[in-house]
């Protein structure tokens, strides 16, 4: 067997960027690294053609009467910007103490090297074991996954046959407590563009006679949310799922303490919607957050113009049952009915994701017909990581959304457990990403006794 | 004598961009060839060194009973970006029918060539003119003249012993109606930054949590207007000069078309202070107008992320008697005293500029000891306009800021006589700047009107 630490040094070595087409190189590389890697445990591996980059399936099959199991992961990385602010090069994975660092180290490619792995030592010790196992490996995680809907349509019927999905592409809050993720939140994105007079103006000339479009903008924003922290539009919260008590109750299990968290921020005051404490609201409640505005002139100095436009970047986190187009629809709709005579609103739509919820099994909303090999799977988790963590796993909603989770769950009917391996200080995204390797090599042991105990009924 | 269009071709020939210190050559061959000119026609040239780019000083002494006109004007020019959007090179000088293009053909090299063009044939005519001239050409105007207040400080009893300050720096509406205006605006202009988190934030991982820098940005500016278009700080209007009815009924006679005005603007609605209409508004009423905001993620398609920072570009035209720090103060503690919790507030100042305002006389409001020259020069306008151009002029306050005119009323008791020589059409500060050469003409002829006139007390 490979060693995994070598083996994803290799595998970071190949800057993946989805976004940026100049790293096609590095793309092809880390498709081609990852589809020899399976085709030498004796999976059957198909690259399949996408728009933009191709997903990877591999397959090892047997008997129908055996669990199966799709492990998902992304061999594509996020852009590697700023490089200024790297002390190792992103692309030359550099090991300092238990630490890996490089871009991708964490997201995904420690995580899916740890599966990887896992799945090569469990099937070198009982190459006969009955689980059935497809890898569903993308390259598009960090692009929104724009050709997964159509590969979804495609190959359906072979996920199908599956019983769950598991994926190790979550987070943990310390290396002490491990997550099993049991809600995403949705999102629904888009922009909105704001045009008072056909040009710029002077603001000698013209200044009095007009509403500014950066002024309107701001007032259409600020209608948007009550003084309290909810969000201001009717019908926003309609069918948001309740809170049950044991998710309360699993949630105070992590101790979260206010105090910290403010410093973490770096704020003096929390912005919460009633009701809910910050750890809370995170998890179980919808927000409408501005992630962008601009208009006029944003230089040094002075431009004394009055602009002829302004626009702003939002988007909702949704969380069951919120559907994304409504939402979308009435946030619009309600922007629209507030805009200022003598401004002009436009609205340009990105795109969004579906929220999404599983249970665990034993819980009092458990669904009465849930599947027992995704309930044993899992059990199989709750004892695995229980052993290997030595404490047992907390199973949350996350804040955060995974758009391809409720889109297989939609598509297949398939359910995800999703082991968390990020820790906090592992700088996805940014600058000076790195993978602990203990969490690594834990998480390694985790996922075998997770598909070992899924083949046991 | 000098034919004004060739010499004015000449002018132009000079990239006189005071901002952008890549056109150094320009500016000092402007200010050479300004000096060379004057000195051409008798003129005692004194090229005064500054921090930034010189002040030329040109004087024609005489008898001290001699009445005395300080000539102001500005050699340099905005700079000509956006350069593709240019018909003709802007500093290659274009005659196309009645109109010269280029870069400062209107502002100010037009008009200021009109000047001293008519001086030039006045002394010609009648080299023993009583009267005694001072130039004051600077190269600083379109970068907010930072040297004048040193400037001024050091030649304020130089130009104490002048009578009034002449110039031809603004607008007027049409080639049929000549504008001489009596007041202008007064600027305070500042940048609010805001910060919520240290750092930007993922929106699913602590999205809900706290207030967003935009939302409190977007409530803070939603907060400083009245829904009826009123500025909506405590104590902003206080002091406000009150319009006189001479001062309506003289604009009443430029019968504004308020649909043509807002077909021009491109909008739907104006959106006026009450009680005044929108060409009332713009001349008689302080504002406070957003010129550029921004914050979070601008690109192309999503980024989410819940900013740290985010600002706006803040700026106020102010009417006799707002004082413009105290105006930056009121409206600061207004933002300050409105700024949500878990967000901080900083301010950045700008540069500001008095307002101004002359009455000229036989006005129920005309002070009674304006100075009789001063008296004389307005009469000596209002008959050379009448006789040149076939129509009186109006005298009317004007939306724009000269901030210059207030510091020198302010440092050495002068006010100004403004013959307003810009067309709408004339795209000042914007690509294919052009001035009228009838216009021109007519300047020159109405320049020397009125000088020779002042001699005749």
């Amino acid at each position: 067997m490979f060693d995994p630490v070598e083996k994803l040094k290799e595998f970071i070595r190949h800057p993946s960027v989805s976004t940026d087409s100049k790293f096609g190189e590095g793309m092809r590389g880390a498709q081609k690294f990852v589809a020899d890697l399976l085709g030498s445990l004796g999976f059957k591996v198909e690259v399949v053609k996408t728009e933009v980059h191709p997903i990877i399936l591999a397959s090892r099959g047997g008997d129908p009467s055996w669990p199966h199991v799709v492990i998902y992961g992304h061999y594509d990385v996020q852009p590697a910007e700023p490089l200024a602010l790297w002390k190792t090069p992103p692309f030359e994975p550099t090991v300092i103490g238990n630490r890996i660092y490089g871009r991708g180290a964490a997201d995904n490619k420690g995580p899916l090297m740890a599966n990887i792995t896992a799945v090569g030592q469990l099937l070198e010790q009982d190459p006969k074991l009955p689980l059935r196992i497809t890898f569903l490996i993308e390259g598009e995680e960090e692009m929104g996954s724009p050709s997964f809907p159509a590969f979804l349509a495609s190959y359906a019927d072979r996920l199908r046959s599956a019983d769950l999905v598991y994926l190790c592409d979550t987070a943990l809050p310390s290396e002490k407590q491990v997550v099993i993720t049991c809600g995403l939140r949705g999102l629904a994105l888009f922009d909105l563009h704001v045009t008072g007079a056909r040009v710029d103006l002077h603001s000698g000339l013209h200044g009095g006679v007009l509403r500014n479009p950066i002024q309107a903008l701001a007032e259409i924003c600020a209608s948007l949310h009550t003084p309290d922290g909810r969000v201001n539009v009717p019908g926003f919260y309609d069918g948001v799922l309740d809170v049950e008590p044991w998710e309360r109750a699993e949630l105070a299990k992590l101790e979260g303490d206010g105090k910290a968290y403010m410093d973490f921020l770096g704020i003096d005051a929390f912005y919460t919607p009633p009701g809910f404490s910050p750890f809370e609201a995170v998890r179980f409640q919808p927000t409408l957050e501005f992630n962008g505005i601009g208009g006029g002139y944003q230089g040094e100095g002075t431009k004394t113009v009055i602009p002829s436009k302004a626009f702003a970047k939002i988007s909702c986190r949704l969380v069951p049952n919120q559907e994304p187009r409504r939402i979308k629809a009435i946030v619009q709709d309600a922007i629209r009915s507030r805009a200022p005579k003598g401004v002009k609103i436009e609205f340009v739509d990105q795109h969004q994701g579906d929220p999404y919820v599983v249970v665990p099994p034993g819980r009092p909303n458990t669904p009465k017909d849930q599947s027992p090999v995704l309930a044993r799977a899992f059990r199989a988790a709750e004892a695995a990581v229980t052993q290997v963590w030595g404490r047992p796993p907390l199973f949350l909603r996350e804040g955060g959304s995974v758009p391809i989770i409720p889109d297989i769950k939609r598509t297949t009917g398939l359910d995800s457990v999703m082991l968390g391996l990020f820790l906090p200080e592992d700088n996805l995204h940014a600058p000076n990403e790195g993978f602990n390797l203990d969490v690594m090599k834990r998480g390694v042991e985790t996922t075998k006794r997770i598909l070992k105990r899924i083949t046991i009924s």
